[in-house]
């Protein structure tokens, strides 16, 4: 007898089968005497399908239109999920981002939920019906459509769980839970049975693609419990919470690794004030995420910038930057995009001093070289041949002992 | 230099290159200075795709959840066709039916225009916007998504031409205007310049395919001229237009036909007031169209009735009358779907009498026997054994000369 949100991710309805699946579920959920809204993103493949279709007819579509055509792919799965509900004898209405009331603003491929208005699910609650939100769309003040980027399901199913004040917030995907790290990479990876929000957003940024990370910061400022868990299996999942106490005797929760960037490195930079943005004012203005900046001094007034930006980004950075590093009379532009990020994660590292060392010495032990460091109050990354991942997780899974319940001594 | 709106309907934006042609056409319209509101189809099966889809998912699906389905046929065209106009350097921006304020009842599947709001369309077009709506959706007073049901974008676009107060609403469509008759059936067959509202909503709601009878009555009520022409011509179309007295000259304007009805017969009735009502009554209630209605007087205060109904629903009448019959004491009931209905329509009908006595004779010099006979001020239609369709349709429209300019003779 719970207020329950349900998202289900575009694997979970990849076809018609598959929706009259969940739709059991929730007939189930809903006769145990749950109050149900269920958030679903398009069927697999489909989003990608609309962006192929928009490029052949317009190489760089405007962004507005785009939306307007994407958002269909959800439209068409909520719409399906209603009529296999009501067929089942189990009264259901399907809202667009516009009729749940999801407010944006107008940055159209990546819109910030701005508030919702919830009235019309609760009305529709009332009523007894099952309501089937179209996730990743919402409406700007103009009434335009608007989408929320990738990913953007999950950040509706959280606002809408805070909305209405859900009881809990569940993340339905093809994944049981959320793991010490990437199960593929090392077999003996542990699912966690709860994580707290700050972790999981560092584990969202650092490439572990199971939640979407502004859902996660979403549910941590309205403190939504989340249930990360299986579309296809009953298994308990993870609960993404409020950090507590028990959690800091866990020093490190999870490893994550991140294959998707690259490193640029200017030599011999001329050590003056604002020298680093006007090396990295060329980048941003194309668009290009840097993620890790490292500026070393050398002797002599001169200074080596290094950072990291997306794979994809490689080729036009070092264009742009070559360019920088002739007018400021930079020596060289390296560049490597054989790197990846490894990360460590852990709430308890606030209160465990010298958990960088231990990874630096493990990482040493086995010849791996670090090329960069970035940290945080509860992660330490490092950059490192791309090569030498699988074995850089491994080794450090293994020796801040993941495999291992509750883990409070060092390695 | 004039306020269009232009309607294409799903043959002519079946596929990207067709949408494309179509954008060019546009853009060429605006450096003309003219101002463009363009209201699209889905493209060609699209429609039938979906309902397909929904009828998978639940061989009776609810009304609105199927409108919300459905509505993306048309949300896709607009989308694209806004980002190839952009593309092609033509500012343009889509609108769905409730950003284009289409307000209507909530008759899913075949709601009707409650009033226009055309202030977004209006500020569009001021930027210089080409302006693409889909076509056939709307939004009722709940804001749920509704259709306007088959060939409802002619409707849209009729009903958007009278709030802008456009100059003229073009139909563009896969024949190049209306005929006299169906020119595969009769290859003289002659394209009508000019042809009033009436003849035309007569001509709609006896089978010719050309226009949406409801899109015409609108036209009519709000004198919006129309022009029905082709997407693959630049052939002048039809004008459909207010009736002048030039009109009246023609007795005939066009012959009709139409093979999908069928013929219910209930013989030796009991001829007590209230009869025709338990007869039709059990027909209307399981939502059976009923065309035609004609009761002969017998001697011994016995009638008998005769209707018609369209050809797909005729198992269910038969049944329906069957009991009925039984109940009210009637001695036989006789079916026959092997008919067709011919017609002729003409606004000079009115002042020429003797039309119909003309068109008996034609059909009875050539041995078609007449089984029920219905007209309207504009309109005489005979019921006729169905494999004499082709041949009553040539002979009359021989006989009151249709393949000639003006007539303004009998035969």
């Amino acid at each position: 007898m719970a207020l329950m949100v349900r998202k289900y991710g575009g694997s979970s309805v990849a076809d018609l089968e598959k929706i009259r699946n969940i739709a059991k579920q929730l007939v189930d959920l809903r006769r145990e005497g749950n109050d149900v809204v269920v958030v679903l993103s398009a069927m697999k493949g489909e989003t990608d399908r609309l962006i192929n279709l928009a490029k052949e007819i317009n190489a760089r579509p405007n962004s507005r239109e785009m939306d307007c055509l994407v958002s269909i792919g959800e439209q068409t799965t909520v719409s399906l999920m209603a009529m296999a509900l009501i067929g089942m004898g189990q009264d259901a209405v399907s809202l667009l981002g516009h009729q749940a009331g999801i407010h944006t603003d107008n940055a159209f491929g990546s819109a910030r939920i701005e508030n919702v208005d919830a009235s019309r699910v609760r009305d529709e609650l009332k009523k007894g019906r099952v309501v089937v939100v179209a996730g990743f769309q919402g409406i700007d003040p103009d009434e335009n459509i608007t989408t929320l980027g990738r990913g953007g399901s999950d950040t509706t199913a959280v606002a809408l769980a805070a909305a209405v004040s859900a009881d809990i917030c569940e993340i339905f995907t093809d994944v049981t839970g959320v793991f010490t790290t990437d199960p593929n990479v090392v077999p003996k990876a542990r699912k966690l049975d709860r994580i707290s929000y700050d972790e999981m957003m560092e584990m969202a940024s650092l490439g572990a693609k199971i939640l979407e990370i502004r859902s996660v910061e979403y549910a941590k400022n309205c403190n939504v419990p989340l249930h990360v868990r299986s579309t296809f299996s009953d298994e308990q999942g993870t609960m993404v919470v409020k950090e507590d106490k028990d959690m800091e005797k866990q020093v490190v929760s999870g490893v994550a690794y991140d294959k998707n960037e690259a490193r640029l490195t200017v030599t011999k930079v001329p050590d003056r004030p604002g020298i680093a943005y006007k090396i990295l004012k060329p980048i941003s203005d194309a668009n290009i995420v840097v993620d890790m900046i490292i500026q070393n001094t050398r002797a002599e007034d001169m200074t080596d910038i290094s950072f990291t930006v997306p794979k994809k980004d490689f080729q036009t950075a070092m264009e742009l930057l070559q360019g920088t590093a002739k007018e400021i009379g930079a020596t060289r532009v390296l560049g490597d995009d054989n790197i990846s990020k490894v990360s460590i994660v852990g709430v308890g590292m606030r209160n465990h001093p010298g958990v960088a060392t231990e990874m630096f010495g493990v990482l040493s032990q086995h010849n791996i070289n670090i090329m960069m460091i970035s940290t945080s109050e509860i992660k330490i990354s490092c950059v490192i041949d791309e090569k030498y991942t699988e074995l850089a997780v491994r080794v450090l899974h293994d020796a801040f002992g993941l495999d291992k319940e509750l883990k409070e001594a060092h390695p």
